[in-house]
């Protein structure tokens, strides 16, 4: 079985103080895996690596561990945004819990004219990400973004960050053709549409954004969550961190 | 909103005898999309194309359709089959649906020394291909294979078949490499394991093949379902439709 993987938000330092955990950790710690104190378990706050941590005890309240030493120094993934637009229910749960094994470092839903749905559970998305991140051993959580109007976001758009677009028209560069020889060392972002596409003026509007490249996913229509999970897994196998070191 | 497409059994030629629907196509158009008769839907067998048909009627037991023309000529996607160890509950019907999106010709359950699963219930799996096919615009469906142990899958492996392995442990190469360059026309396969990944022992076996590419999907853990989609993903962009025409 693999280790049990926990984020906090304490400061993770040597000698330094014991790490609380939330009451859902320690219930978690105790009720459902049978620990107690002495056992070891693995934690991480995504600032300072990843610690062995013993636990001292656990409460209804919550639980304090100890540190016993740093198992893994703090990395940061690639710099990479998935932009999407929430489609029904359970399927932007979905698509945080994978993208956050996919690298990403924040998850910005966006309302397009397209959006059918309408409120997007942010605190819901955020404890996906949690504990996908904590599944998959990474050390960083992915920020969660509030929902944001497509035309907002880009009028807001860094301007070094470079924008790769799922364009569901057939419109887009094949996309190993598109991403092979980009910018590794750039920020970037992935934007994927809501069921029913984009409305043809938002696709004139990003066709126009010198940082926008387009890419085509095949002559299947897929779903927005599978182009969004395809797009970030073609994006890391062949710009980010999936490559072979060069 | 895009045209209702149904999967059907009957031939459809020019001239030829109307095509049946069964009871649940009957009931749907009927009940939930409100169509009756002299209303067109499309229509596709996996052989003929894809056909304009107009509902002649639509009763409890089923229903018939005319056909008007041919809308698109007979293709075949790639010869690609997808052999996963299929994980929890709920996670195959996934994996069927977004296999079926991403151009996969079979679906092939495989049992490993950690499946933990037990019976496979193909008959479902079987119905999520079919309305996936239906929604993302194939003109075929892929085959869902009886379960069969990796042994024994090995054992009958065609010759001629490539086997792209993913590879969780870290001992394959990052599959943009892997990949570059690979044979287009060969038939090929993508095997994905369980969770908790294959046994040493199945490693060993699996690395003697000659027709295995073992690839490399990061530095992260990625659940079962993540990692078939991504590594199906990859394999349609360098390998398969979704690279440009040469």
């Amino acid at each position: 079985m693999s280790e049990i993987r926990l984020y906090v938000t304490d400061d993770l330092i040597a000698g330094g103080a014991a790490a609380a955990l939330d009451a859902k950790q320690a219930h978690y710690l105790k009720a459902v895996m049978r620990l107690g104190a002495g056992d070891e378990v693995l934690v991480f706050n995504g600032r300072d690596g990843e610690w062995r941590g013993r636990i001292e005890d656990l409460r209804k309240k919550g639980g304090a561990l100890s540190l016993v030493e740093r198992t893994r120094a703090q990395e940061r993934g690639p710099d990479l945004w998935l932009a999407f637009a929430p489609a029904k229910r359970g399927t932007p749960e979905l698509v945080a819990r994978a993208a956050t094994e996919l690298g990403v470092s924040a998850l910005q839903p966006v309302t397009t004219r397209r959006t059918v749905v309408g409120r997007v559970n942010t605190e819901r998305l955020r404890a996906n990400a949690v504990e996908a991140a904590e599944q998959c051993g990474r050390l960083t959580v992915p920020a969660v973004l509030k929902p944001i109007a497509l035309d907002t976001l880009l009028a807001d758009w860094p301007a070094d960050r470079r924008l790769m677009l799922c364009d569901e028209t057939g419109g887009g560069v094949p996309i190993a053709q598109a991403l092979s020889a980009q910018d590794r060392a750039a920020p970037w972002a992935v934007l994927v549409g809501p069921e029913g596409g984009f409305d043809p003026s938002e696709l004139d509007v990003l066709g126009k954004q010198p940082i926008v490249t387009s890419v085509g996913l095949g002559p299947r229509i897929l779903r927005a969550e599978t182009a969004a999970i395809a797009a970030l897994a073609c994006w890391q196998a062949l710009v980010g961190d999936w490559r072979a070191p060069e």
